[in-house]
């Protein structure tokens, strides 16, 4: 299990998991459950590029010169800065013989486990990127390792829409998973007009529930009652409890929180029926506000930490939106409009 | 159904319930649904009094300085560093007409909500109380809403040793629930040795499932193996995810963590087998770092917010106690020793 996390591609400190490692072997040479990728892109997180491009200015030489510097040093691209590292597309080129990840060489794929674990190789100086977007083109070499996750990238949809789809694919999957242990359940999901929220609604739905969404905007209301995978749409503030609870006649029996802003916590608590459960999608979620939250309103409810991985939650996404043509083309605005 | 939650004390932000407001109204007098008790003791959340005493470097003076200066301007022990809060005991003075909790007065209760959203009065200046310990006696007057938790004090137990018990008891319950969707699981606790830990331990014993702890020290593994609650005691640092992954041959289908230090989560992910559960009760969880470290560690677990709430249970976790000598003996160190 041990080697399986690539502790074994640790180089300093010793001991580590890949993720808090300040350095990792990147070799190309791979170990008998790894995965090497031949890199065609980077895709820096935002907030890693954001940093680089305010120290240096804007000065695209800089920028390039600091990412193969920070690679060099690092054997990932790993911000130190803001911690954050962003994701890769390219080909797989060699499968180690006992790798459980399902890829065979020639898959065009996106690695979707972040780039802050990920070894690292460039090979051509980075010399097709002028530094001034977070879309690097790059040639070189990745590694994945026996326990990570990769999507092959589907023939039918752009790279740039896979990539968007695989962002929030834990949401989808999970949401299918726990409506499947209910009986005709209500799912109620804060921020249905997202991407994370409409594909949980789209999940919901597939899997039989009655769906309610809340949203921030008459604006979000109309775009998400064209998707049609909400039977019902109410506006009211996701931080506010008593607007959230007083949106729809009864509690749900599953509330899932796809909005990105802190306090949404109390309100899909009070939402959510005795014996339901509350899946928390929001980085912005405090884990103590739901604990304390629970507890203070005397609320029988299981509260989940969405777990970005679910098995198969790449495919089902995906899925997902060749099935309800309206989710892909929410999807397609979406990713426009970045 | 507005009122009973608490909404007409909340003074700063308007609108929030209770435990998010910045500042409460603690006045004694109380609306037809509350109740007012009289304040007898106050159990700080131990991650709470770690945070007040390491900032005050054992202070007393300090530490009871900053205390009262929170009730005073919050209107309630809710630390602002950590978010937490702790539970009181205290006689029930005065009953709304309107008031669902059942306590009349006289009663000699535990408060089992957070004092992070009891309106709290202090009027002693909490002359009784050294600073040194998270037990803290004092005079004055706490409300509980119409929609609240409360465990009158059983006859047969110290008050001190009930409120030790009270204070975790939301853990052997959700851990009770969680074995029983298991055939014969292995449960492993990190932080065995302590009050949640080791009620957790009885609970999943109780239950029929193998048990496993990792404990922090060579005191604590002969303190916990006294207490005949867990199969197997592992000594590991709970921060270290390799350390804790290597503790045992095979992963746990139930790990709770039980451990009130910050970078537990990776740990508990990575001793968890695929399918399995993570039940995080310690206040100290980091949610990106659970909700991020599970993607990254492509882990299949479900991961569950500890809530505090399962009904009934107090007694369940009273019951435990009076049932398993052992465990009670190692509460009343405890409490003794605090």
């Amino acid at each position: 299990m041990s080697g399986s996390v690539g502790l074994s591609r640790v180089v300093e400190p010793a001991g580590v998991l890949p993720q808090a490692a300040w350095r990792l072997n990147a070799s190309p040479e791979i170990g008998p459950d790894e995965v090497r990728i031949r890199v065609q892109r980077l895709n820096l997180d935002a907030a890693s590029y954001r940093q680089l491009a305010q120290k240096h200015e804007g000065d695209g030489e800089k920028i390039r010169a600091e990412v193969l510097e920070i690679v060099e040093t690092r054997g990932k691209m790993h911000n130190p800065v803001t911690g954050s590292g962003g994701m890769l597309i390219g080909v797989v080129e060699q499968v180690g013989p006992e790798s459980p990840l399902g890829v065979k060489p020639g898959d065009r794929v996106a690695t979707l486990v972040s780039l802050t674990l990920t070894p690292l190789r460039i090979t051509d100086g980075l010399k097709a990127w002028d530094g001034l977007s977070e879309q690097v083109p790059a040639e070189g070499t990745a590694i994945l390792f026996g326990r990570s996750i990769v999507g092959v990238l589907p023939d039918d949809l752009p790279p740039e829409l896979a990539l968007a789809v695989y962002d929030v694919c834990g949401a989808p999957a999970l949401v299918d998973r726990v409506v499947r242990g209910y009986r005709e359940p209500t799912v109620l999901v804060l921020g249905g007009a997202g991407k994370s929220g409409s594909l949980s609604l789209a999940a919901a739905k597939r899997a039989g529930a009655r769906t309610q969404a809340i949203v921030v905007s008459e604006a979000e209301r109309d775009t998400l009652a064209r998707v049609g995978v909400a039977d019902q749409i109410a506006i009211a503030d996701a931080r506010n409890p008593v607007e959230v609870a007083a949106s729809f006649d009864r509690p749900a029996e599953i509330t899932v929180v796809c909005v990105d802003v802190p306090g949404c916590e109390h309100g899909a608590i009070l939402a959510t029926a005795p014996g339901g459960t509350v899946i928390f999608f929001s980085m912005a979620t405090s884990f103590s506000a739901a604990a304390l939250g629970a507890e203070g309103l005397a609320a029988d409810v299981t509260m989940l930490v969405g777990n970005g991985y679910v098995p198969g939650h790449a495919e089902f996404a995906v899925d997902l939106l060749r099935t309800t043509p309206a989710v892909r083309a929410l999807f397609e605005a979406r990713v426009a409009g970045d």
